[in-house]
């Protein structure tokens, strides 16, 4: 399934009057608000080929219906994402789970869709079918050489698929750990890792790079051998420049100031990119800004502010990535909301007054640095969000379009409602 | 498989001059000895039959070998560890993963390895395959009656699969709640799960109990209905006396101060029993034991105090059982290691000097209070165990049994090693 | 100092336009205009007592200037505040920090300002100078009788005064708990403390509450006697129908689902009201909505719907109380913040779709459900908050009032600039 | 007061025979017994000048009697707690609240106690009476040059001070950080920091170190300057080899793996030093070992893992201190129960079976790793530091000693019941 192009227009026909009144209002008191739109228009975020398909918990996972059933149908699936909303150009593969059999074929598909190919993730996780050797105990940090080995072939061999498809990024997450005390050296366990990730580093083609990603528990819940940014900035700046850390917001103790890490990791030039969901209590792989907007808002407010005080360019420096589990949502309904949630926290980011914030702050101006922040959040920025993706072709609504269009029906009309995504 | 004794009888023979020594060295300085020794050997935990087989998380499970294919292999393998440390003598059952095809026979077989039937387990958090309804929204807390009513019905069946055994109570534990801020009402979700549960109720046989479980979050992320022993306690008490509240460690927010709540359930007389397990994090469900032994050992204090000051028998008044994850240790052994922790635990307690804490108490002497408790946990208990263990035909160190007498090999060669036990 | 009116008014003349400008836009979409117009004006939030002054941290304060030197100079305080938004008619008063020598010309003072006397604050936290036993090991839970008589006592003064000033509630927050495992008896601190809080309920007038409050850790580390909801949920009930439970925000462990816990209380008649503030780790006591202003929406979502189940007034029905500790922001200015940010999160709650809401829940459309809170919660409020205050006298931006006219520059002038409140 | 030599010894000879008994059951299993008790003799705890007065919380404080009211009659408590367990042979002094007037005679006094100076710490958390600037939003990263000079001088006084008692290290902890999202520039903060910190670092004595402490919250709750150890070895990296981390335990986020952190800063030879405490929720500075001793026992036995790996002397390559709040307890007894704690969990850690863990360990045998390190942590080791503490002349039980000998009444009638000692 496609959606056409008319029938964007139709539906945004419709809305165009009442959307005018909204936009016309908000711009109004917004200065550099063509600096505004170009950047919004401009800013996209990677949609990961294992969320088209519904997740699960341990407990079970309860399937959605017309799940894309191939590497194909989920090109579709992000085509029809990006098709609404103009801000979801690109795919991040998950190696074994998305295999491209031609690459040439699947790259021409994105590209009918305008989508390319972000960064590629491998799985030293799970155990594959005809695996030799297991990662119960762990893959790159793993005591047994063999093993690790043959991890970091299967990153080597991921990265040999994502360079056919146009990828420049490897993204590496971990679930090596421990489960009990005693289990594990944590020194040799960091040193093999260290080891490891040399050989994969010195693999990468020379405009690659490589993103290490932290989480402090989950799937071992003793220790994690990459455990917080901290560990994974050393193994990082230990292998080069082209490594660095990658921050998944769910990826935290709770309490942790996240917003704070980004700002170090971007001073120091560590900041790879971005994993977006949110969480209440752990990793909890929630809809991003369904349930701390706030949050959200505070870390692109550091990230604007860090990119610019670098002049880095917001869409392209760094790799902005979903990465939830829609365990009880329409998959293509969950990531629509999160682009959007994430598009609000930019737009309002954008909107901070830097210059009066510095001031205050140079004056010790609590009270007013809090409403400079909390002026631009308290904004009503979705008129703004709308504007840009109309301006562009997209929906000013583009969940609405989404559900008008009857988009998931045909879905289950095409693939069957027993349809399963491969994935988690 | 079974273990003869006589093979036990061999093993103990090479300890025991070993063990004699630490034991009347500890033994000394125990006022009431065979008052402990007396209890020591009447306790006993609950094996849940789910925890025979090798537990997973969200990202994958790592199967081991040898697992138990059927409901009788099951009971196979909690005789094993009964005959080895004389402390398991019952086994909790979970439908549908153990469906009794035919409860006399089985109940026979349980008989022949000196077992017994605990709790039955209702299990309203996955769809079966040809279930009629989903569980996705939940169960007893739907808000569809249709969807309750077929909840109420697994729930009253599991009661008639129990009753068959010789259980005497049913534990509930709900899945239910929200992943999303405004999915739910949380006042409506709570009347339909009283609601539900006082159609489970109606149908519970004059002898048995009810035992309501609560967890803060996990499957669902956002809120779960029955999320602490506040709400636990309000729908047991709301149900009538055949109703309580059970306590699974796991299932606490971190900083929770479990053993109050532990006292103050049994002062209600509210307290249904325990699932036993640990966490560094969150409800990780890690060997009991193995992250906060302390932890454990000051619930055990409240659990003596409180059951002493109400005359309770320890060993039966409430349920005891494990309920852990074993995803990287042989099954067996965890529980065999769980069993140990616990008894520890419990020892460690019985060797309180209650009345000299009092005082202490009663003078506000805290550094004495805390030199009494510290006392009895830093005493090295474990020869009280081996010989309660022993005297009534146990090992006196069952996991080194289990070890020597190749069990898991047997099994192995028996089952197969690809063999995989059905729960989670 | 007392704030005249028409400064207030030559004030908002100055910003008349651009706020009718944004009214006109906010209210196009309101259905329902006038009765949130209604409920906002009605809706006042009090004010504590030792707000006024600077807060501090255990390792110590940096004090404002210009803080108010006596009970009379904090009401002008507040009465300051009421003055600009119209929000907070009412004063919360700590004994024995705001002993009211002559009750009638306290009240009369009040009244001036347009301010009534709100709940009433024991302090058994803290030894008083001239104190007989110490509460050095707790109060109401105390081991020691006489002790608890003491405790209880005071209490029964605190609501002597408060009965001579118009108050109708009692506050009472205990810090009793304890350090150290072993230290305490739980059940015997929970029956102490419940004989204590009925002599207290004994001595309430016929008119009155007792509002008990639960915290988890802090002053006490390893157990608070009254740590949570059901805890206090059990004394309250145990007493009778005029006591209930109230909630602090502060007061919960990490991950607590609040809005849950509001919904359940309301549902069981037990809420008494609200100590408001915010928090990033533990109970932090910041300004209310400046760390999770998402948090505070969805917890007046709860009491909005809530309290319309059951057709209570929600400005009168319970309590509403600010209970922070200005560290670092002029008190004056946090307090106005705190107003602002509650009654945007009330304002949002009452633009909810309730019924669109429902028929999401009914239909699981999660979703849905989603879009309808946080559309709400997007709308951006602050005109609507502007007119009610302006409507009635305040002023469109109260802070910013706050500033213009140089109020603290007063206050400084006429009580010095090292003027310390009495607090703590 | 000073506690004489013959004192101590007919309290052993009391205890003798039942000690010997304890100590040949325990000794007999212990292969390298003569390793293990040379390094308990050599092994010493530090304890703080802060800590002999009785703490408190934001709430209050209650006092205790008999506190010390100068510094000399600190270094006599210190002396007192020394005499009896022989393993408190230094001190730690907080400036500005232990100006040593003479060093010459303070260094004396301490000598004749077997006494001499650990750390010095600066204190540039509070404002002091005649202070110039204040530090009301932080000190060596405030946005003011001025604030930070006098901070940065501040620092290399105690040095100075530091210098003339002959200690050799300064430990730095800082309050810095921010209560509201916007208060700060995270980078500049950072950058700020780094640059006062170099300034101190270029002060330092050729033969001194400096300790760089972090912390997450408090006093400030929204964010840290030095908020985590990656943050602290950024800093103290960026300065030199001079320039170390240090770790306090209680300043974590709940769920933080603490002995994995110092596992990697040992390996990454950052590891300056300990200040023990223990903690239920947040930094609770509780009596350390008297919530999760096994956690301690952990954290020691990568201390000694680590320190043996790389050839560091146990008792001299880095810094060991307590620091803890005794709110409630004696504060000399809560000391004396804490050096015990300490020394308890290093016998244990010392005799783990560190090949035997190693084996099991490479073969992933994870339940007989665990099993090696509760087969050391369930040893009854009291017997072994009281034949420590009894070769080299300290009591065998310094607590029931302490008691015994009726020192806190001998400190009351030389000191008074209400004098009280600087500090927090």
């Amino acid at each position: 399934m496609k959606i056409e192009n008319n029938r964007i227009d139709e539906l945004n026909h419709l809305e165009l009057k009442a959307h005018r009144r909204k936009f016309d209002f908000v711009a109004e008191d917004i200065a550099a608000l063509e600096d505004v739109m170009t950047k919004l228009a401009a800013f996209n975020v990677a949609i990961p080929s294992w969320a088209l398909g519904t997740g699960g918990t341990r407990f079970g996972r309860f399937s959605g219906t017309g799940e894309p059933r191939s590497l194909e149908e989920k090109i579709e699936d992000v085509g029809i994402i990006h098709a609404l909303n103009k801000s979801s150009n690109s795919i991040s593969l998950h190696i074994p789970w998305d295999i491209p059999g031609d690459a040439a074929n699947i790259k021409a598909l994105a590209s009918e869709h305008g989508l390319h190919f972000d960064a590629v993730n491998s799985n030293t996780f799970q155990d594959q079918k005809d695996q030799n050797l297991s990662y119960k105990f762990g893959s790159l940090h793993h005591v047994d050489k063999a093993v690790r080995k043959q991890a970091v072939e299967h990153n080597i061999e991921v990265i040999k698929y994502g360079d056919e498809l146009g990828s420049k990024a490897l993204s590496v997450w971990l679930a090596d750990g421990s489960n009990f005390p005693g289990q594990l050296n944590f020194r040799h366990a960091f040193e093999n890792t260290l080891e490891s990730l040399r050989e994969i580093y010195d693999a990468l083609p020379a405009d690659w790079k490589v993103w290490v990603e932290y989480k402090p528990y989950e799937p071992n819940f003793y220790s994690t051998t990459i455990g917080d940014w901290g560990q994974a900035y050393l193994l990082s700046t230990a292998l080069g420049p082209k490594a660095q850390t990658l921050v998944d917001l769910g990826h935290h103790l709770q309490g942790a100031n996240i917003e704070q890490i980004v700002s170090l990791l971007l001073m120091k030039d560590n900041l790879a990119g971005f994993h977006f969901n949110d969480s209440k209590y752990s990793d909890d792989d929630l809809t991003v800004g369904s349930i701390n907007p706030y949050q959200l808002f505070l870390i692109f407010n550091e990230l604007v502010e860090g990119m610019d005080s670098k002049g880095m360019d917001h869409a392209t420096s760094i790799g902005w990535m979903i990465d939830a589990s829609h365990n009880i949502k329409d998959p293509i309904e969950d990531l629509i909301q999160s682009v959007q949630a994430i598009k609000i926290a930019y737009s309002q980011a954008l909107l901070v007054d830097k210059q009066a914030l510095l001031t205050a702050q140079l004056n010790n101006d609590v009270v007013h640095a809090q409403e400079i922040l909390q002026h631009a959040y308290r904004t009503d920025v979705r008129p703004l969000i709308a504007e840009a993706s109309f301006r562009i072709g997209g929906a000013l609504d583009p969940l609405k379009a989404y559900r008008s269009l009857g988009v998931r029906e045909n879905l289950i009309r095409e693939r069957g409602s027993r349809s399963v995504a491969r994935g988690l």
